[in-house]
């Protein structure tokens, strides 16, 4: 991935604005100088938070001007003064910039069942609004403002040739291996200079997410908050881009989606190793992502992985209750390039050596192969450990 | 509960025979006098251990002369010659008591992928064929020989009156909050001296257990050897049980049910609290468990109440998630007793007070309302603590 600049005519800048009692970044706002196309996937959560109602109903649109994002208050579970408080950081961002009621997204991330600091959070608005530009620094403070639990900001920077333009596109996003006491919410903010088709863009978004954040789970806990927002303004492109050229840029959001989303698994606080699950041979690509997100959802397979065993029996037996059906006699798993079981039956290997592998490795990686089929997926989740459950259990609402 | 006899016509033991290293009881036998009417409900992972298979395809009948189980080794995993183990168990169990071919059923519960040492089985078969009987201590032995992770045996008797004679249900069960290093497995026993019908007999307890055994999770990983059995031989009854007797014949098993499916919750190692959730006000029973189990699932959550923490945003969150519709707007939460939300926000309550009675309770019972329907249910789980973490991470295959 190469590191280059924020998109063009976006800009954007983060600061501390009163929310967190860290006194750490939890203001940010990225700003398009002219109207985008944005397009949005949101929590499937029932309970939804205010931001999420909001930019749901905004997106998918031809004439965002930029996002204003808080951390360390959620928002969710805020009632009827959660939505117009959400309404209102809209506003102000609306006013401080001149553009039109109802052109701005929103979003939140932190505790949940409180209400904004709403004098704070308008000060900020308009203090940060003249401060925004497009230097590697204001870039990284913005980062910093989304992050709660976080132990780094998440950024990808890519550049590419498109046939008629040279296009840049960038990923803002957090989320922490929902170790954190707050909400576990995953949120990522795409902006790139290319001219999208909205409706094309949505459907690029949607199958994106699904193959990456979609593909992250650490407990299985789906947040209020959960948003994935693309914002494109075309200002590299003099034309929109060419139909040919939508599965280079996919191929670009979705590499950009992968890489955020593992950096979630990455930064799991508490946890000591990132799990690669890959699941091939089944009939379709939801049938593997059923499997591998039951057997990343395991607290018997997150424990053994901690405690570098490796325990083929936990994970085969997770894939027999994931509800898809399979052969149980040819299904094959290998662990970090060990074969353990097929046919049916454990094969004889060293345990020692492989669990020396699991231990002394960062990334475990589990490879199921079934015979149903020729769908695979990529799945990634992290083990389970004691200092999860300590930082999980020690926080008091 | 009344603590009763042995129900009349069967008598049972149990032993160490070798395949446990601990040199606890490891070898149980459950015999009938004459052949009794057998039903089974299974594990519905994909991946069924020996026994299962072999139970599956001799149930339900209607001669039946016993169970021979033994714990140290789930005889899973095991392919031809698993299933081989699994057949010349009943046939060293047959032969030993004289009864016809296919007259036993198998249960294992251990480690998995290893195959069962027959010769010591074989020996032990033997030896405990002769040594059978109803008093307490027999029943206490065969108990002990079910355990694996378990810190007690599981037994609960009753007797009751049926329009045309005083019957006795006796069950006996295994689990411990699949805190283990092995196999989570759950397995129970149940033997009347009732005469049932052999299609009453499956459809009764298939209920019984949807409302209690399956109703008990605490991680979620089901288990290759899942097994609940009934055996019914008739020995105080002159006659088959009136039609409108199965009504209280029903109750009593599902009350047994719950007791022994609740017991599993409590004997968590590691774990400091049994989670009761009642749910209520949804469309259907299932839709209801759905919820409960969502909820019972979440790491968030478990982690939460062994903190002490009133978090109400966790399981509030978590049914959001759990693919059945509600109006977010009209669900109410009770911990403990205490409300802490309602019409979509957190209601003002005195957290500490709310966290105090979590803490210095053993039970803590989390109560949901919505409001699609009359069907309730109740679920069983427990917390998650950094105990259940080492526990299960430092064991080695």
């Amino acid at each position: 991935m190469s590191k280059q600049g924020v998109p063009q005519g976006f800009r954007l800048g983060g600061c501390f604005c009163g929310i967190k009692e860290s006194k750490k970044n939890d203001l940010a706002l990225i700003v398009s100088d002219t109207p985008a196309v944005a397009v949005g996937t949101y929590t499937e959560n029932l309970i939804k938070a205010a931001p999420v109602l909001l930019d749901q109903a905004r997106t998918p649109s031809r004439s965002i001007r930029g996002v204003v994002l808080n951390s360390g208050n959620a928002n969710a579970c805020t009632g009827t003064q959660g939505d117009q408080d959400a309404a209102t950081m809209c506003r102000l961002a609306e006013e401080a910039f001149g553009a039109k009621p109802e052109s701005f997204l929103v979003l939140s991330t932190g505790i949940i069942g409180e209400f904004l600091p709403m004098p704070v959070i308008e000060q900020g608005i308009q203090a940060l609004s003249s401060q925004l530009g497009e230097s590697e620094e204001h870039l990284q403070q913005a980062a910093q403002a989304m992050m709660t639990t976080d132990t780094f900001p998440k950024i990808d920077q890519r550049s590419f040739a498109l046939s008629n333009a040279a296009v840049n596109l960038m990923g803002l996003c957090k989320g922490a291996a929902m170790i954190g006491p707050k909400m576990a919410t995953m949120l990522a903010v795409f902006v790139t200079d290319a001219a999208l088709d909205q409706a094309e863009a949505h459907a690029m978004l949607k199958r994106c997410v699904d193959r990456s954040f979609n593909c992250v789970s650490v407990e299985g806990h789906m947040s209020t908050n959960d948003t994935v927002l693309l914002l494109a303004n075309g200002k590299a492109c003099p034309e929109p881009i060419a139909p040919l050229d939508y599965e280079l840029f996919e191929e670009q959001l979705l590499a950009g989606c992968q890489r955020l989303a593992k950096s979630i698994a990455e930064d799991g606080e508490g946890t000591t190793h990132v799990v690669t699950i890959e699941v091939a041979g089944l009939k379709s690509e939801e049938d593997a992502q059923q499997i591998a997100k039951t057997i990343a959802n395991s607290a018997l397979v997150k424990t053994a992985i901690h405690g570098a065993d490796p325990n083929w029996g936990r994970i085969i037996s997770a894939a027999g209750y994931a509800e898809i059906p399979f052969d149980p006699m040819q299904v094959t798993l290998h662990v970090q390039g060990h074969l353990l079981y097929q046919a049916g039956q454990p094969v004889a290997f060293d345990a020692e050596e492989v669990s020396e592998a699991i231990r002394n490795q960062k990334e475990v990686t589990l490879r199921l192969k079934f015979s149903e089929g020729d769908a695979a997926t990529t799945f990634w989740t992290t083990d389970l450990t004691a200092e999860y459950v300590r930082l999980n259990a020690d926080y008091h609402t």
